[in-house]
């Protein structure tokens, strides 16, 4: 399967049936290394190369759950497709600016994704849809475990797995749960969870991690402890609070709902500019296709959970250029992202 | 013919064929007093009744171009009905004010309306479609005459037509153009076209004159001076000034068409609002409903020149109320109002 073919599936997560109202996706990431050489950023260029060989020969054959990986050395990915790889959260930007010696793992639909040398040796990814996070951690755990019995990786008694970055050391697992909360948001009740959340040792940021804007209202909620708590204690916590925060996006869904004239007039302008305009920058789009959401939830608006979380995906500069075929200017993506929307909008 | 039915009907300038791109209607007013008592705000309450009464008879009984008019006492009209015809430029704001002894005579569609004891003891307009002075001015000169020939006017031969106000006298006539300016707005010529109408002794302002809001980027223009020019002269400078404008207008609307995209993304935006939305304040319908036009005008949205004014006149709240049936919030009005626009633009 060609990084074409793999790019042109549209991820499990989006197309699956298990769609949450608001809980978009889940995922867990696992960071491991081997213990016989230093982290990849004290390994020498031939170093890092052998460990790349090593590593992705045993990702291309392993198989977890029915699932075959391929594995796409860096050097093979042109600029474009690490855009797409990056807006689909597939590699990190991180890796995306590393040279030879790094590449990731992909399963069908995207299910499983291996970075192979990007801060640690190995960092293994599950994505799953809706609110699973049980289901992503066996996923991850099955995977972990075949890896682990073919590669000798890095781990104390004291402190576990270890990692190049001590954020990570002891279970090197990142949960986190991508949240669509809106109605938090309308109600300017997002503060008040923001500082609910830190003291608990969770992090919420937006759709592309620390710093990045939550376009469309979209929130990913994340554990910040790895170490002295076991993997099954953190996913707890992450679920629970999750609960709790659909719980809260709820009741404001509820009150937004008494308005119920404002609401109709908010997610109807929303259908009405995403069907009708012809310009439509990144920002504003999100916030049309997350008022959009809304409204179908709320029962106001016809319309499918479905279409979101794919149509918030196809919005981005890289995924637009890459089903374009080459550059666009700002001008020409924001006429592309309108044609796009209008298209996908017709059935709607 | 009852008032109820008088306002059931559509008004004739809104509904004739011969509709223009860019000038909505044309007015011609005429003051005009009897000869032998003061002016209105000087007579008493008996002699303005009885005032009434003479002209009453005279214009139900008078019949121009097969129009024949009904005369309407303003204490036999509501406060409703009065503001409905304020907002159809059937009777002036301060004739609504006004209270027994005063009224006014309307023939079929509107095409006709006088005023009787307002400021002068007659003011007879003449509204007709488009850009067509010279027919609205035939039709107010055959209604003077006829006025005229039964009732003895005060006239000077030094001054002409003798008027309550001194901005009045000589021809005793305002014409005015009411034109659709919205290229002329958004490329910030306007306050150009004002300087530049001022030294030839016209006015440019808003919807409902002297100090309103150019809702809907919507422009009237007129003669300020009535002393020392023939009715011809006035006649044929608006008329010029009319064509100059809308050259301008014209100009500027292929510069902005140069822009496609950009110009079909508001057009299309405001189409997509108005066939969406659910609130609309009286304001911002003016706004998309002008935006709407111009992309029909400059061949982007599909739709026909008709609707706009027929649009206009309908957003304004007395007459959503009068259609109601009885008093109603704000947020009812614009509840109403984008009801009204969504239900009229299924068509389009």
């Amino acid at each position: 399967m060609s990084l074409a073919e793999i790019l042109a599936q549209p991820s499990h997560w989006l197309t699956a049936q298990e769609q949450h109202p608001i809980v978009l996706s889940t995922r867990v990431r696992l960071a491991r290394n081997l213990a016989d050489r230093p982290f990849p950023p004290a390994l020498t260029a031939e170093k890092t190369e052998q460990t790349e060989a090593e590593i992705a020969a045993v990702l291309e054959t392993t198989k977890i759950d029915g699932q075959c990986l391929r594995y796409l050395p860096l050097r093979d990915i042109s600029d474009m497709e690490k855009m797409v790889l990056v807006e689909k959260h597939l590699i990190s930007p991180a890796l995306a600016a590393l040279g030879a010696g790094r590449g990731v793992a992909l399963s069908p639909e995207h299910r499983l994704a291996v970075m192979v040398n990007e801060e640690d040796h190995i960092r293994l990814q599950v994505i799953s849809p809706g609110n699973s996070l049980q289901e992503a951690f066996r996923l991850a755990d099955q995977l972990d475990d075949a890896l682990e019995s073919r590669l000798d990786f890095a781990f104390r008694e004291r402190y576990g797995y270890l990692t190049a970055c001590p954020t990570n050391v002891g279970t090197g697992m990142r949960v986190s749960t991508m949240m669509h909360l809106p109605a938090l948001v309308m109600t300017k009740q997002m503060q008040q969870v923001l500082s609910a959340l830190s003291p608990l040792g969770l992090a919420i940021r937006g759709l592309y991690g620390e710093g990045s804007k939550a376009w469309g209202n979209i929130f990913q909620i994340s554990n910040q402890v790895t170490l002295g708590k076991s993997e099954e204690d953190t996913l707890v916590n992450i679920e629970a609070v999750t609960e709790q925060v659909c719980e809260l996006e709820n009741n404001a869904r509820q009150i937004m709902l008494a308005g119920r004239r404002a609401l109709e007039d908010r997610v109807w302008r929303a259908r009405g500019l995403l069907s009708h305009a012809r310009i439509l920058p990144v920002e504003e789009a999100f916030h049309l296709v997350s008022e959009d959401r809304l409204g179908v939830e709320a029962g106001l608006l016809p319309g499918t959970r479905e279409t979101f979380a794919a149509l918030v995906l196809n919005l981005l500069p890289a995924g637009l250029r890459y089903r374009h075929g080459g550059e666009m200017t700002e001008d020409q993506l924001n006429a592309a992202r309108a044609d796009y929307l209008r298209a996908a909008a017709v059935g709607s």
